[in-house]
């Protein structure tokens, strides 16, 4: 049976991103890890590093050279690596899916503004599809290069869709992001320490994060955005303040989602007016693929107050990842990605 | 294809076993969910008070009333409803598993010291078939009536086995249990509140728990338990010391532990000599229906420090029984519970 | 010595705010605790309900009847009974420091509108004088009603106030808050629940907030609120949005908050440009009664993110209603108050 | 007044446990921290890397050499540190009171065996007296040097000295320790990342902990401890399993640890029958100098479950310092160290 599967390698694969792709593609029906590379950590058994793998496969880390003839690669580098490696990867292999943040920005000057450095291969800025379906299914379908955005941009697009389609915003759009450790990597360094990252409420972004030059680019929208280290591991939440050209009620704005999300398997719009989770949280997300999304409007339909929430390893990023191989090779899309989350958690 | 499906009904399904089993339940393949009681919140979507599962199916919670003709009832109630259906709902369907406390042990006099009331159905506690398939594999394959024990008993007898099965324990078995606070359930009491459960490191049974007359019923030992709840919604894990009868090298104990559990599905022997998961815990067991189990042992050879984790939620109760299920129907045993859990979270 | 101290009573002296209350009375050289009422408790040691306080004090709860001729009263009650109880406790004590919701707002129709039922005392409402001593120090000073603003608030305001006082603000000020579960009290209702509240990111009020009035009211701003439970048992943090009407740099900002906040002596001003904890954020204020308030200031000087944080049973509710105490007295501010609050916690 | 102030140096003050000191200096009425040293901070402000600090202090880290001179020298460097300029701090200053682990053992095998390595200035083990107020005051009242226990060994003799004392145990002594992140260090290394370490239950040291043969060496008594990291920054807990040589009453035994801590000012005796916080733990000794110990016998007499409980930074470290300061200048031993602890938190 083995034959027949994707031959798939993980470029980078000892990291939080990396070891999430190692999970999900150990689960997939019709994929086989024909690498999962690791300079640190080469020729050990992944479950020395991913405790969660132990006992589920043999597979073992090996080095990152010569990686040429595989079906895809995913790319789970930090940025400078996925720069150097980019080109190359993309020549060798037939598909190559990044996830990290080397080629998600089109403009040079833009990326040089948000990272304070050029971008030393600029000329590939241009050739990658963004991985986000909910905007971009049909080009995925044929992509060689494909380069999913950053969690909370996937959350923040999926929040502010249906207003940026209809051109219903007047203004800037603010926008609050909460992101747990993880999201940081897993490098050991004081802002990682757990004495010192816990309980924290860290707003390490008053202004000026990354993520948001991509929002802008991908929605056209004016987003400010804020981002605050939040005591959890895993999990993003998105908090847009939309002033509305025009007035919106409850049910017109209600409409806007479902219509934008009617066939979408992985948003669910929440509108529920009982209970605890009436609007979106990552905490009941956590390990599932799904971005959930909800809203409240001020009385006078003037200010919309948009949520999503997704966990950032999955959605917002390797589940991502493995939806968008799911798009390009033709199969159901939620093969591999059906985990519902848990509660209590 | 849901005609053919069996049709399977929780009692209870408002509380956090009951949610599990109903998440478990509506990704099982073979299994259509034809009820879920809740008195509470009877005619309201499931997804109301389990908000993991909103999107994913229509169900409603129904009355408890007439709970008969399914294939297989699960009994997630607390344990004086449970034992005041028991007798009915064992009567009227095909097959009853039961997740309360309420028919696990087998004297009656042992269930009054324990629980510090008499039993009002005492002629039902020895129809039960122990729902632990570690132990009790075969007697689950025509049981009619199971129960499922407690979670910290589950984590305790995985660790224990190898020695009381021969017969290597010389004296007292202490062991030291550690449980999220979903192990007290849905209830809005004090001892629940955000407020004064987080951070807690509550020896709230320093002797004499439930789990321990358990535990002393299946394994024969004489041990005694000390109950400590953790900062955790879920996650248990116990830690055993083990005075042996003749001393054992550690080659000797993991071959024990390999010999005991090379065939099951859900138990992993943690040999690892690096990193940071060296022995187990629940951290990484979250949603997974794995038990990890490890050991180190005294330079002497004389005293065994054996530790198991689980998710209490999941092996420790509506994992293993929809494991009990499979094993009842004659399907794989792995069908539906596959997920691998996650890392970091 | 006892002779020359305050009599102080506390009303509803069981809750956290109370508790907060008796630990900062019971270190207070100049205080001594003549009532602490709880109706449930009535005739226990308050050390049963708040275990910080085991054997320091012999002091027990007594019912909150026949509540006269103290000093001080500290009322520490929920909204309707501080309603019902508040005229009495004015007429019959010498001070009444209110730290409820039930005197903040003066204006009985913004009342009704933000708390959805009309105030039945409303007479009483322009009687408070409002307890926050970075606006409102010689007020105090002779106040005989005294009503401590909502947790919220006070950061608000401390992180506003030199934009509002010097007309710079353009428009909206939009105010993310963040709060921990002690924040709701001690009910023990579904929402306060540990497995519910855990790693929540709960945006409970999108908009409306009731603290939002109060702001208005104090500031003279727009102000628009959205509130979100955070993983924490204490701490309050705000980011507020200000667009400004004419750029300013750094340096200014600085400047203005310097000298709003050079003599207080609980606001401490944070400007570093290096370490972790660049902007404030309450885990390192647990315990102390600061408010760190700190900015970033986009590149074109046109929008300001204002961030201040604090322990909200300190400065944002008991330490700031000693501190009003202390002001009334005439006695050095900090007395009682001096903790210094944790690093790492 | 600074001029009759005691001129007491902190040698290692960027640790969490010299910034502990610091706090805890600045607010003592008798000190003047007359140097705080760090090489890697050297000559920024305190503030920088202790947070929680800013605006109390002007002081600034200086480079550690040349430390001669002073009243007294906290040394707070880890081990090899400690060792290597104990001499010489011990030689050129009035008194050096050691938070290390390099003074404790008095005997150099032992040392070797525990910690794997031999004692470079054995010659140095015998001259230091343990900083144990609660077995040890006499001799700390002229001691010129002092070196204060490990964490989990002062809630463990705490907890055991009654039995200890009066010879009432009847073989080993099981002591499970539970202990937070704060115990481990600042350094940035992958076992202190929050997102491996958030949520943690890890045995990591199964048997031979340090600190058992510290507890051994004090007591008498053959310990056996097992330590297990859990999910919090500060906190220590032990809970010892105490087979009794003869059958004890829960009111004998009540007797002998109110006899043994009558005159105690940090340990407090925990008897309550009813509420949450029936046995000590951490959680609300936060930043407080309390050791809080309390026990359960089982119903035969023949076994005592004993739990104690510490800020592993206050009690457990730096705030016993400060109170062998204290009994050393014939202060009262309260001076400075007076916190109550915060509930909730």
């Amino acid at each position: 049976m083995a034959a027949d599967r994707l031959r798939v390698a993980v470029f980078g694969a000892s990291g939080y991103v990396g070891g999430e792709l190692l999970r999900l593609l150990l689960g997939h029906p019709q994929v086989e890890i024909a690498a999962a590379t690791s300079t640190r950590y080469a020729g050990r058994p992944v479950g020395t590093v991913h405790p969660n793998l132990r006992g589920l496969t043999g597979l073992r880390f090996r080095s990152p050279e010569e990686m040429g003839g595989f079906d895809v690669v995913f790319l789970a580098a930090e940025l400078q690596t996925a720069i150097k490696v980019g080109a190359d990867l993309a020549k060798r292999n037939e598909c190559l899916i990044d996830l990290s943040p080397a080629y998600r920005l089109r403009d040079p000057a833009v990326f040089e503004r948000y990272y304070g450095t050029a971008h030393t291969a600029p000329e590939l800025l241009g050739s990658f599809v963004s991985g986000h379906p909910e905007d971009n299914r049909a080009a995925l379908r044929t992509a060689r290069l494909v380069s999913v955005p950053g969690c909370m941009v996937i959350a923040t697009l999926i929040a502010l869709r249906p207003f940026a389609a209809d051109d219903l915003v007047d203004g800037d759009v603010i926008v609050d992001c909460r992101i747990g450790s993880s999201g940081s990597g897993a490098a050991a360094e004081r802002l990682n320490l757990h004495a010192e990252r816990s309980g924290a409420l860290r707003v390490f972004a008053p202004h000026g994060h990354r993520h948001e030059a991509e929002v802008c680019q991908a929605s056209g929208l004016a987003v400010r955005m804020t981002a605050t280290g939040v005591e959890a591991v895993r999990g993003a939440q998105v908090v847009c303040h939309v002033p509305l050209r025009r007035p919106l009620s409850e049910v017109e704005i209600r409409r806007l989602y479902r219509d934008a999300y009617a066939d979408e398997p992985f948003v669910r719009v929440i509108a529920q007016r009982r209970g605890l989770y009436r609007l979106p949280e990552p905490k009941i997300l956590i390990g599932s693929n799904f971005c959930d999304v909800g809203f409240s409007v001020t009385p006078d339909g003037r200010r919309v107050v948009a949520v999503a929430a997704l966990d950032n390893l999955m959605k917002g990023s390797a589940g991502t990842g493995v939806q968008c191989l799911n798009i390009r090779m033709g199969w159901p899309e939620r093969l591999g990605l059906a985990f519902a989350g848990l509660h209590p958690i």
